[in-house]
């Protein structure tokens, strides 16, 4: 059998945790594939989680008892939250990005995964330690973001539809007011996608008047299940009277001014 | 200054390799950061990529030249490779997702990040070494997917819509004849989404007739765009005259037999 030394076992170990966020890993996972004694490992992971505290690389917890192990938070540091939100709102001013409508075009933001995998730490961040069952979404721009922050949270994905789909059986459907528009939407979600009792939070690209949000709220409702929170990467502070009033936000948006430039800033949550 | 050891170091390194997959990233990028000499993260580098083809935990290649530096490429092993593709039969297999018109129900699976990241590392890996500029979809089950395959080939995502978007600006839309029910269908992509003359691949949950592949084809013609393959998790092998004719899948699925049950197994491309 081969013999991994400490650089061997660190490396391992370490991908281990970081492909599993906020999954509790039992180190008897480690024994045989590293052919080592429990007391080693252990010694292998106070290594590790002493680096990562040391360079803010994330957080190692260990949970004890039987069901216990060693579980992987990632976490970035202050700083370069900071520096994130900064350059969000930078590349976000550029003039180019308004269409006809005055809407900002975000598209390849939203779709960067160099981008979106940073914007999911931060706003899981938000929601550390809180036992949350899925991560709830409406399609479509949000889905990468929303898939980022329910792989950090170690939990599923739901992503409510405009539509019914012939393919996902039975669903429900509600009419919704969109706050900003006035207008009546629909959203559906199928039957199978959710135990009933389950604590979820949603998460969006944009947040307007918070009709969405509220809906999501509703459409949890029918399924018996409560929305724990909201985090959004853009929050449009132009309307200042919402329809849900809790929500993290990663940028804020006060609108276009006079010279057709877009007025963006790191959202409260950074100060 | 920090003084760290090797094992911080490896720690360190491993760590911004995973999260940056097929990125070139130059070494003097640690030498600040980690306070050490070239050779020395050289030396560390080494134990990492040795490790990694040990354990079969993905590839670190190196770059020579002025622009060089190493890239980590996510892999699997064979074995893992297949146990997932047999798992995933298995629990498709399941009786209790066939859904009213012989569909089979996957959001579960789609939006599952342990499945989903899984996959996506099995896809990309069919398309290492070739440049390509963009992972398309097509709205919405196969979005996550085609995230982490765009993720792992270091490129951004592209999602084509359905219909057109009021925030999206001028779009480009398409018809294209669905291959399985010969219905006339629309698919939009926003003319900000892709430069000229981009290599693309075309990501998807499900591929029945080809028809979506097709048209996703045609699509990128009329950005002068370039389609240079296919990933599928699903190939419903019942239709055997497809409208494309080259596309990788991870399992095959061959229809409903008399008993009600799904009949799934591993694709060609893992024997």
């Amino acid at each position: 059998m081969d013999r991994f030394n400490r650089n061997n076992r660190i490396v391992a170990i370490t991908k281990m945790l970081l492909g599993n966020p906020n999954k509790v890993i039992s180190l008897n996972n480690f024994l045989e594939p590293l052919n080592a004694a429990k007391s080693t490992i252990s010694e292998d992971i106070v290594i590790i989680r002493d680096t990562m505290e040391k360079l803010q690389l994330g957080k190692i917890e260990t949970i004890s008892g039987a069901a216990g192990g060693i579980k992987y938070i990632p976490k970035i540091s202050k700083e370069e939250m900071n520096r994130f939100a900064l350059d969000l709102c930078e590349n976000l001013m550029n003039k180019e990005r308004i269409v006809p409508g005055n809407f900002i075009y975000i598209n390849d933001i939203m779709f960067n995964p160099k981008i979106i995998s940073k914007a999911g730490i931060i706003l899981s961040s938000f929601f550390e330690g809180q036992q949350i069952d899925y991560v709830v979404t409406v399609e479509t721009k949000g889905i990468p973001l929303a898939y980022e922050v329910s792989k950090n949270l170690g939990v599923e994905l739901i992503i409510v539809r405009r539509d019914t789909k012939v393919t996902e059986g039975p669903t429900v459907t509600i009419n919704y007011v969109s706050g900003s528009s006035g207008r009546i939407q629909n959203m559906s979600l199928s039957k199978k996608s959710l135990k009933k009792g389950s604590r979820c939070i949603f998460i969006d690209d944009f947040m307007k008047a918070g009709g969405t949000a509220k809906g999501i709220m509703d459409l949890l409702k029918e399924f018996e299940s409560q929305l724990l929170g909201i985090g959004v990467l853009v929050d449009n502070v132009e309307l200042d009277r919402k329809l849900v009033t809790e929500y993290f936000s990663i940028i804020e948006f006060f609108g276009i001014d006079k010279d057709g430039e877009s007025i963006l800033k790191p959202s409260k949550f950074f100060k």
